[in-house]
Protein backbone atom coordinates (compact mmCIF):
# COMPACT_ATOMS: atom_id res chain seq x y z
CA UNK A 1 0.00 0.00 0.00
CA UNK A 2 1.50 3.67 -0.85
CA UNK A 3 -1.42 5.46 0.46
CA UNK A 4 -1.21 7.64 3.26
CA UNK A 5 -3.81 8.20 5.74
CA UNK A 6 -4.24 12.33 5.99
CA UNK A 7 -5.36 11.50 9.52
CA UNK A 8 -1.78 11.57 11.37
CA UNK A 9 -1.20 10.57 14.90
CA UNK A 10 2.19 10.66 17.31
CA UNK A 11 2.17 7.73 19.44
CA UNK A 12 4.06 6.86 22.29
CA UNK A 13 5.46 3.49 21.19
CA UNK A 14 8.01 2.13 19.22
CA UNK A 15 6.93 1.29 15.76
CA UNK A 16 7.31 -1.54 13.74
CA UNK A 17 5.79 -4.21 11.23
CA UNK A 18 2.71 -6.09 13.29
CA UNK A 19 3.70 -3.82 16.38
CA UNK A 20 -0.37 -3.53 18.11
CA UNK A 21 -0.90 -0.33 19.46
CA UNK A 22 -2.96 0.34 22.45
CA UNK A 23 -4.81 3.85 21.91
CA UNK A 24 -4.81 6.54 24.82
CA UNK A 25 -8.40 8.11 25.47
CA UNK A 26 -8.15 11.02 23.85
CA UNK A 27 -7.09 9.44 20.59
CA UNK A 28 -9.36 6.71 20.28
CA UNK A 29 -12.03 9.61 20.90
CA UNK A 30 -10.42 11.62 17.99
CA UNK A 31 -10.40 8.91 15.64
CA UNK A 32 -13.90 7.12 16.57
CA UNK A 33 -15.90 9.52 17.85
CA UNK A 34 -14.80 12.51 15.81
CA UNK A 35 -13.39 11.13 12.70
CA UNK A 36 -15.78 8.37 12.47
CA UNK A 37 -13.24 5.71 11.94
CA UNK A 38 -14.05 2.31 11.81
CA UNK A 39 -12.07 -1.22 12.23
CA UNK A 40 -10.54 -2.11 9.08
CA UNK A 41 -9.71 1.70 7.96
CA UNK A 42 -6.30 2.97 8.34
CA UNK A 43 -4.26 6.13 10.31
CA UNK A 44 -0.88 7.45 9.77
CA UNK A 45 1.28 6.76 12.81
CA UNK A 46 4.48 8.50 13.80
CA UNK A 47 6.90 8.83 17.05
CA UNK A 48 9.60 11.15 16.15
CA UNK A 49 12.15 8.63 15.48
CA UNK A 50 10.41 5.95 13.45
CA UNK A 51 9.50 7.72 10.86
CA UNK A 52 5.90 7.68 9.64
CA UNK A 53 4.46 4.32 9.43
CA UNK A 54 0.35 3.22 8.30
CA UNK A 55 -1.43 1.24 11.08
CA UNK A 56 -4.88 -0.14 10.30
CA UNK A 57 -7.69 -0.23 13.24
CA UNK A 58 -8.39 -3.44 14.74
CA UNK A 59 -10.30 -2.58 17.88
CA UNK A 60 -12.08 0.58 18.00
CA UNK A 61 -14.70 2.47 20.44
CA UNK A 62 -14.87 5.76 21.60
CA UNK A 63 -12.90 5.15 25.10
CA UNK A 64 -9.79 2.71 23.32
CA UNK A 65 -9.09 1.35 20.27
CA UNK A 66 -6.21 -0.71 19.17
CA UNK A 67 -4.21 -0.24 15.98
CA UNK A 68 -1.16 -2.39 14.44
CA UNK A 69 0.81 -0.98 12.51
CA UNK A 70 1.56 -2.23 8.80
CA UNK A 71 4.27 -0.44 6.62
CA UNK A 72 6.34 2.33 6.82
CA UNK A 73 4.91 5.33 4.55
CA UNK A 74 7.74 8.05 5.37
CA UNK A 75 11.66 7.46 6.86
CA UNK A 76 12.44 9.37 9.49
CA UNK A 77 12.94 13.39 8.59
CA UNK A 78 15.03 14.85 10.87
CA UNK A 79 14.97 18.47 11.01
CA UNK A 80 18.39 20.75 10.58
CA UNK A 81 19.96 21.02 13.95
CA UNK A 82 18.58 24.84 14.90
CA UNK A 83 17.42 25.70 17.87
CA UNK A 84 14.52 28.34 18.84
CA UNK A 85 15.05 30.73 21.81
CA UNK A 86 12.19 32.98 22.57
CA UNK A 87 10.54 34.93 25.31
CA UNK A 88 7.13 33.81 26.12
CA UNK A 89 4.80 36.25 25.66
CA UNK A 90 0.79 36.18 25.65
CA UNK A 91 -0.25 32.89 25.87
CA UNK A 92 -2.13 32.31 22.65
CA UNK A 93 1.19 33.82 21.10
CA UNK A 94 3.16 31.54 23.00
CA UNK A 95 1.37 28.94 21.57
CA UNK A 96 1.54 30.18 17.72
CA UNK A 97 5.33 30.41 18.44
CA UNK A 98 5.58 26.42 19.14
CA UNK A 99 3.40 25.47 16.51
CA UNK A 100 5.17 27.94 14.21
CA UNK A 101 9.02 26.16 15.20
CA UNK A 102 7.92 23.35 14.90
CA UNK A 103 6.06 23.33 11.37
CA UNK A 104 9.00 25.30 10.44
CA UNK A 105 11.60 22.77 11.35
CA UNK A 106 13.28 23.14 14.45
CA UNK A 107 15.47 20.92 16.66
CA UNK A 108 14.84 22.24 20.11
CA UNK A 109 12.75 24.63 21.63
CA UNK A 110 13.80 27.23 24.31
CA UNK A 111 11.65 29.37 26.56
CA UNK A 112 13.81 32.22 27.63
CA UNK A 113 13.39 34.27 30.76
CA UNK A 114 14.16 37.91 29.58
CA UNK A 115 14.51 41.13 31.52
CA UNK A 116 11.31 42.47 29.29
CA UNK A 117 9.03 39.36 29.81
CA UNK A 118 6.22 39.82 31.34
CA UNK A 119 5.20 36.02 31.58
CA UNK A 120 7.04 34.37 34.39
CA UNK A 121 5.96 31.05 34.08
CA UNK A 122 5.20 28.82 30.98
CA UNK A 123 3.20 25.41 31.21
CA UNK A 124 6.10 23.15 29.58
CA UNK A 125 3.61 19.87 28.93
CA UNK A 126 1.11 22.30 27.22
CA UNK A 127 3.76 23.56 24.80
CA UNK A 128 4.78 20.61 24.36
CA UNK A 129 1.25 18.98 23.24
CA UNK A 130 1.25 21.96 20.85
CA UNK A 131 4.27 21.22 19.64
CA UNK A 132 2.87 17.09 19.53
CA UNK A 133 -0.27 18.83 17.07
CA UNK A 134 1.64 21.00 15.10
CA UNK A 135 3.91 17.76 13.76
CA UNK A 136 0.64 15.60 13.09
CA UNK A 137 -0.61 18.73 11.05
CA UNK A 138 2.32 19.17 9.01
CA UNK A 139 3.13 15.99 8.08
CA UNK A 140 6.50 15.95 9.68
CA UNK A 141 7.80 13.34 11.55
CA UNK A 142 9.79 15.01 14.44
CA UNK A 143 8.65 16.77 17.53
CA UNK A 144 11.00 19.03 18.86
CA UNK A 145 10.97 19.00 22.71
CA UNK A 146 9.92 22.38 24.14
CA UNK A 147 12.65 23.14 27.37
CA UNK A 148 11.04 24.26 30.76
CA UNK A 149 11.66 28.12 31.04
CA UNK A 150 15.13 28.97 32.11
CA UNK A 151 16.89 32.64 32.35
CA UNK A 152 18.85 33.79 29.21
CA UNK A 153 21.48 34.78 31.56
CA UNK A 154 21.74 31.08 32.74
CA UNK A 155 21.06 29.59 29.30
CA UNK A 156 24.27 31.86 28.22
CA UNK A 157 26.14 30.78 30.69
CA UNK A 158 26.12 27.37 30.17
CA UNK A 159 25.74 27.80 26.38
CA UNK A 160 27.86 25.25 24.30
CA UNK A 161 30.68 26.96 22.23
CA UNK A 162 30.11 25.40 19.45
CA UNK A 163 27.01 26.37 18.02
CA UNK A 164 26.29 29.70 16.47
CA UNK A 165 23.58 32.03 18.24
CA UNK A 166 21.73 34.26 15.61
CA UNK A 167 20.02 37.17 17.45
CA UNK A 168 17.18 39.09 15.91
CA UNK A 169 18.08 43.05 16.77
CA UNK A 170 15.84 45.29 16.34
CA UNK A 171 18.26 48.26 15.64
CA UNK A 172 20.50 46.52 13.02
CA UNK A 173 20.32 47.44 9.60
CA UNK A 174 22.08 45.15 6.48
CA UNK A 175 24.72 42.53 5.65
CA UNK A 176 22.57 39.90 7.12
CA UNK A 177 22.60 37.04 5.22
CA UNK A 178 26.38 37.62 4.56
CA UNK A 179 27.22 37.16 7.93
CA UNK A 180 24.45 34.48 8.66
CA UNK A 181 26.58 31.97 5.20
CA UNK A 182 30.33 33.25 6.82
CA UNK A 183 29.87 31.83 9.89
CA UNK A 184 30.85 27.91 9.61
CA UNK A 185 28.66 25.95 12.32
CA UNK A 186 26.56 22.90 11.42
CA UNK A 187 24.92 23.84 15.19
CA UNK A 188 22.87 26.93 15.14
CA UNK A 189 20.07 28.91 17.43
CA UNK A 190 18.15 31.55 16.80
CA UNK A 191 17.01 34.39 19.54
CA UNK A 192 13.97 36.20 19.47
CA UNK A 193 13.14 38.82 22.22
CA UNK A 194 9.75 39.56 23.83
CA UNK A 195 7.59 42.30 22.64
CA UNK A 196 9.37 45.07 24.60
CA UNK A 197 12.70 44.04 22.87
CA UNK A 198 16.37 43.64 24.96
CA UNK A 199 17.90 45.84 27.81
CA UNK A 200 20.83 47.73 26.83
CA UNK A 201 22.14 45.34 29.25
CA UNK A 202 21.13 41.96 27.41
CA UNK A 203 21.98 43.98 23.81
CA UNK A 204 26.06 44.55 25.32
CA UNK A 205 26.30 41.22 26.51
CA UNK A 206 25.14 39.65 23.47
CA UNK A 207 27.36 41.34 21.05
CA UNK A 208 30.16 40.74 23.12
CA UNK A 209 29.83 36.80 22.70
CA UNK A 210 31.98 35.06 20.25
CA UNK A 211 29.45 33.08 19.16
CA UNK A 212 26.69 35.49 18.44
CA UNK A 213 25.63 37.13 14.93
CA UNK A 214 22.82 39.49 14.86
CA UNK A 215 20.67 39.99 11.95
CA UNK A 216 18.11 42.84 11.14
CA UNK A 217 14.54 41.97 10.20
CA UNK A 218 13.62 45.08 8.21
CA UNK A 219 12.36 48.34 8.91
CA UNK A 220 9.32 47.59 10.77
CA UNK A 221 8.88 46.20 14.54
CA UNK A 222 7.67 42.30 14.13
CA UNK A 223 5.59 41.12 16.85
CA UNK A 224 7.44 37.94 18.61
CA UNK A 225 5.47 35.51 17.00
CA UNK A 226 6.12 37.00 13.48
CA UNK A 227 9.83 37.25 13.87
CA UNK A 228 10.34 33.96 14.77
CA UNK A 229 8.44 32.86 11.91
CA UNK A 230 10.37 34.97 9.57
CA UNK A 231 14.20 34.35 11.15
CA UNK A 232 13.15 30.79 10.69
CA UNK A 233 12.64 31.07 6.91
CA UNK A 234 15.19 32.89 6.09
CA UNK A 235 18.00 30.20 8.01
CA UNK A 236 16.44 27.53 6.46
CA UNK A 237 16.56 28.80 2.81
CA UNK A 238 20.34 29.55 3.31
CA UNK A 239 21.51 27.38 5.99
CA UNK A 240 18.73 24.58 6.57
CA UNK A 241 16.84 22.32 4.79
CA UNK A 242 15.18 24.41 2.59
CA UNK A 243 17.84 24.86 -0.02
CA UNK B 1 11.08 67.17 20.19
CA UNK B 2 12.48 64.74 18.92
CA UNK B 3 10.78 62.12 21.40
CA UNK B 4 8.22 59.98 19.87
CA UNK B 5 5.46 58.50 21.79
CA UNK B 6 4.90 55.33 21.81
CA UNK B 7 1.26 55.87 21.59
CA UNK B 8 0.74 55.70 17.70
CA UNK B 9 -3.07 55.99 16.39
CA UNK B 10 -3.74 55.43 12.46
CA UNK B 11 -6.06 58.90 11.33
CA UNK B 12 -7.77 59.46 7.88
CA UNK B 13 -7.04 63.40 8.47
CA UNK B 14 -3.97 64.90 6.10
CA UNK B 15 -1.21 65.70 8.80
CA UNK B 16 0.68 69.18 9.24
CA UNK B 17 2.19 71.70 11.48
CA UNK B 18 -0.55 73.07 13.54
CA UNK B 19 -3.64 70.85 11.94
CA UNK B 20 -5.98 69.98 14.19
CA UNK B 21 -7.86 66.62 14.21
CA UNK B 22 -11.41 65.61 16.08
CA UNK B 23 -10.53 62.31 17.44
CA UNK B 24 -13.38 59.54 16.88
CA UNK B 25 -15.13 58.09 19.45
CA UNK B 26 -13.13 54.64 20.24
CA UNK B 27 -10.10 56.47 19.52
CA UNK B 28 -10.80 59.32 22.81
CA UNK B 29 -11.98 55.94 24.73
CA UNK B 30 -8.77 54.50 24.16
CA UNK B 31 -6.37 57.28 24.50
CA UNK B 32 -8.14 58.39 27.86
CA UNK B 33 -10.15 55.77 29.44
CA UNK B 34 -7.54 52.84 28.76
CA UNK B 35 -4.40 54.99 28.78
CA UNK B 36 -4.97 57.59 30.73
CA UNK B 37 -3.74 60.26 28.77
CA UNK B 38 -4.19 64.09 29.78
CA UNK B 39 -3.85 67.86 27.92
CA UNK B 40 -0.52 68.37 27.15
CA UNK B 41 0.42 64.65 26.55
CA UNK B 42 1.81 63.28 22.95
CA UNK B 43 0.97 60.82 20.61
CA UNK B 44 1.86 59.53 17.44
CA UNK B 45 -0.15 59.46 14.62
CA UNK B 46 0.09 58.81 10.86
CA UNK B 47 -2.51 58.37 7.78
CA UNK B 48 -0.94 56.63 5.66
CA UNK B 49 0.50 58.84 3.55
CA UNK B 50 2.00 61.84 5.41
CA UNK B 51 5.16 60.17 7.55
CA UNK B 52 4.55 59.88 11.25
CA UNK B 53 3.75 62.74 13.52
CA UNK B 54 3.92 63.96 17.10
CA UNK B 55 0.61 65.72 17.66
CA UNK B 56 -0.38 67.04 21.55
CA UNK B 57 -3.65 66.49 23.05
CA UNK B 58 -5.66 69.98 23.64
CA UNK B 59 -9.10 68.42 24.60
CA UNK B 60 -9.44 65.09 26.14
CA UNK B 61 -12.81 63.71 27.25
CA UNK B 62 -13.97 59.93 27.22
CA UNK B 63 -15.86 60.10 23.99
CA UNK B 64 -14.38 62.66 22.21
CA UNK B 65 -11.23 64.85 21.84
CA UNK B 66 -9.01 67.08 19.98
CA UNK B 67 -5.17 67.46 19.23
CA UNK B 68 -2.78 69.31 17.44
CA UNK B 69 0.00 68.07 15.12
CA UNK B 70 3.35 69.75 16.02
CA UNK B 71 6.40 67.57 13.95
CA UNK B 72 6.88 65.13 12.10
CA UNK B 73 8.86 62.40 13.89
CA UNK B 74 9.30 59.89 10.97
CA UNK B 75 8.91 60.33 7.14
CA UNK B 76 6.44 58.36 4.65
CA UNK B 77 8.07 54.86 4.37
CA UNK B 78 6.89 53.08 1.79
CA UNK B 79 6.82 49.23 1.33
CA UNK B 80 8.28 47.45 -1.30
CA UNK B 81 5.53 46.96 -4.47
CA UNK B 82 4.35 43.12 -2.95
CA UNK B 83 1.03 41.82 -3.08
CA UNK B 84 0.25 39.04 -0.91
CA UNK B 85 -2.73 36.99 -2.59
CA UNK B 86 -4.54 34.71 -0.12
CA UNK B 87 -7.20 32.36 0.41
CA UNK B 88 -9.18 32.77 3.53
CA UNK B 89 -9.40 30.59 6.22
CA UNK B 90 -10.34 30.16 10.04
CA UNK B 91 -11.30 33.74 11.09
CA UNK B 92 -8.75 34.22 13.61
CA UNK B 93 -5.51 32.72 11.22
CA UNK B 94 -7.14 35.24 8.14
CA UNK B 95 -6.84 38.15 10.81
CA UNK B 96 -3.47 36.18 11.02
CA UNK B 97 -2.33 36.57 7.96
CA UNK B 98 -3.87 39.68 7.25
CA UNK B 99 -1.70 41.39 10.43
CA UNK B 100 1.59 39.55 9.69
CA UNK B 101 1.18 41.05 5.84
CA UNK B 102 1.00 44.43 7.88
CA UNK B 103 4.12 44.39 9.57
CA UNK B 104 6.31 41.77 6.86
CA UNK B 105 5.92 45.10 4.54
CA UNK B 106 2.80 44.56 1.60
CA UNK B 107 1.58 47.32 -0.44
CA UNK B 108 -1.71 45.58 -0.87
CA UNK B 109 -3.40 42.53 0.05
CA UNK B 110 -6.20 40.60 -1.67
CA UNK B 111 -8.21 37.85 -0.83
CA UNK B 112 -8.78 35.52 -3.45
CA UNK B 113 -11.19 32.39 -3.38
CA UNK B 114 -9.84 29.35 -5.02
CA UNK B 115 -10.96 26.00 -5.62
CA UNK B 116 -10.18 24.50 -2.43
CA UNK B 117 -11.41 27.46 -0.05
CA UNK B 118 -13.78 27.09 2.25
CA UNK B 119 -14.72 30.08 3.16
CA UNK B 120 -16.57 32.32 0.68
CA UNK B 121 -17.20 35.55 2.38
CA UNK B 122 -14.86 37.98 4.11
CA UNK B 123 -15.71 41.15 6.01
CA UNK B 124 -13.39 43.49 4.24
CA UNK B 125 -13.73 46.34 6.60
CA UNK B 126 -12.82 44.33 9.41
CA UNK B 127 -10.09 42.87 7.66
CA UNK B 128 -8.69 46.48 7.18
CA UNK B 129 -9.21 47.22 11.04
CA UNK B 130 -6.70 44.76 11.53
CA UNK B 131 -4.14 45.80 8.85
CA UNK B 132 -4.62 49.13 10.43
CA UNK B 133 -4.18 48.19 13.95
CA UNK B 134 -1.21 46.25 12.75
CA UNK B 135 0.47 49.46 11.53
CA UNK B 136 -0.20 51.25 14.84
CA UNK B 137 1.79 48.26 16.13
CA UNK B 138 4.47 47.77 14.32
CA UNK B 139 5.74 51.08 13.77
CA UNK B 140 4.76 51.43 10.12
CA UNK B 141 3.60 54.45 8.35
CA UNK B 142 2.00 52.41 5.40
CA UNK B 143 -1.35 50.70 5.80
CA UNK B 144 -1.84 48.68 3.18
CA UNK B 145 -5.42 48.74 1.44
CA UNK B 146 -6.94 44.79 1.60
CA UNK B 147 -9.24 44.56 -1.14
CA UNK B 148 -13.06 42.69 -1.01
CA UNK B 149 -12.97 38.91 -2.21
CA UNK B 150 -12.48 37.80 -5.92
CA UNK B 151 -11.73 34.42 -7.50
CA UNK B 152 -8.22 33.35 -8.08
CA UNK B 153 -9.82 32.52 -12.14
CA UNK B 154 -10.75 36.29 -12.64
CA UNK B 155 -7.68 37.89 -10.74
CA UNK B 156 -5.68 36.27 -13.13
CA UNK B 157 -7.54 36.91 -16.28
CA UNK B 158 -6.78 40.58 -15.61
CA UNK B 159 -3.67 40.31 -14.26
CA UNK B 160 -0.92 42.79 -15.03
CA UNK B 161 1.22 41.37 -17.18
CA UNK B 162 4.66 43.31 -15.54
CA UNK B 163 4.02 42.20 -12.06
CA UNK B 164 5.23 38.84 -11.54
CA UNK B 165 3.77 36.37 -9.19
CA UNK B 166 5.73 34.07 -6.93
CA UNK B 167 3.56 31.09 -6.09
CA UNK B 168 3.99 28.81 -3.07
CA UNK B 169 4.13 25.13 -4.14
CA UNK B 170 4.05 22.43 -2.23
CA UNK B 171 5.35 19.85 -4.49
CA UNK B 172 8.16 21.85 -5.97
CA UNK B 173 11.76 21.00 -4.59
CA UNK B 174 14.90 23.63 -4.78
CA UNK B 175 16.05 26.02 -6.90
CA UNK B 176 13.55 29.37 -5.06
CA UNK B 177 16.32 31.82 -4.55
CA UNK B 178 17.94 31.60 -7.75
CA UNK B 179 15.00 31.81 -10.21
CA UNK B 180 13.44 34.65 -7.74
CA UNK B 181 16.48 36.85 -8.45
CA UNK B 182 17.00 35.75 -11.85
CA UNK B 183 13.81 37.28 -12.65
CA UNK B 184 13.94 40.90 -13.30
CA UNK B 185 10.98 42.87 -11.94
CA UNK B 186 10.17 45.58 -10.01
CA UNK B 187 6.37 44.94 -8.88
CA UNK B 188 5.69 41.28 -7.44
CA UNK B 189 2.65 39.54 -5.77
CA UNK B 190 3.06 36.10 -3.14
CA UNK B 191 -0.04 33.51 -3.66
CA UNK B 192 -1.00 31.59 -0.61
CA UNK B 193 -2.98 28.79 -0.82
CA UNK B 194 -5.80 27.70 1.38
CA UNK B 195 -4.90 24.40 3.98
CA UNK B 196 -5.77 22.18 1.58
CA UNK B 197 -3.53 23.65 -1.13
CA UNK B 198 -4.64 24.23 -4.50
CA UNK B 199 -6.03 21.74 -7.27
CA UNK B 200 -4.27 20.18 -9.86
CA UNK B 201 -6.01 22.24 -12.70
CA UNK B 202 -5.47 25.55 -10.78
CA UNK B 203 -1.98 24.32 -10.68
CA UNK B 204 -1.17 23.51 -14.03
CA UNK B 205 -3.18 26.99 -14.60
CA UNK B 206 -0.67 28.43 -12.81
CA UNK B 207 2.26 27.16 -14.32
CA UNK B 208 1.28 28.16 -18.25
CA UNK B 209 1.81 31.71 -16.86
CA UNK B 210 4.76 33.32 -17.81
CA UNK B 211 4.62 35.66 -15.33
CA UNK B 212 4.16 33.21 -12.32
CA UNK B 213 7.38 31.40 -10.97
CA UNK B 214 7.05 29.11 -7.84
CA UNK B 215 9.23 27.90 -5.21
CA UNK B 216 9.16 25.81 -2.40
CA UNK B 217 8.68 26.79 1.50
CA UNK B 218 10.54 23.59 2.47
CA UNK B 219 9.95 19.75 3.06
CA UNK B 220 6.76 20.41 5.77
CA UNK B 221 3.49 21.25 5.38
CA UNK B 222 3.18 24.79 6.56
CA UNK B 223 -0.16 26.43 7.32
CA UNK B 224 -1.69 29.07 5.49
CA UNK B 225 -0.63 31.82 7.83
CA UNK B 226 3.33 30.42 8.42
CA UNK B 227 3.67 30.29 4.83
CA UNK B 228 2.64 33.99 4.14
CA UNK B 229 5.35 35.12 6.39
CA UNK B 230 7.74 32.67 5.52
CA UNK B 231 7.08 33.74 1.76
CA UNK B 232 7.58 37.34 2.77
CA UNK B 233 10.66 36.92 4.67
CA UNK B 234 12.23 35.15 1.95
CA UNK B 235 11.31 37.76 -0.83
CA UNK B 236 11.84 40.76 1.85
CA UNK B 237 15.05 39.94 2.21
CA UNK B 238 16.26 38.77 -1.24
CA UNK B 239 14.65 41.26 -2.96
CA UNK B 240 12.27 43.74 -0.63
CA UNK B 241 13.47 46.35 2.35
CA UNK B 242 15.24 43.75 4.35
CA UNK B 243 17.98 43.89 2.04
Amino acid sequence: MDIRSKIRLFVDSPLGEGQSILLARDQANYLFNVMRLNIGDFISVFNGKDGEWQAEVLQANKRKGIIIVKNQSMPQLLPPDVWLLFAPIKKTRTDFIVEKATEMGVSRICPVFTDYTNSDRIKQSRLQAHSIEAAEQCGGTYVPPVDELSTLTSVLKSWPKERHLLFCDEHKVGENVKSMKATKSDKWAILIGPEGGFSDSEVMHLKSLEFVTSISLGPRILRADTAAVAALAIWQMQMGDWK
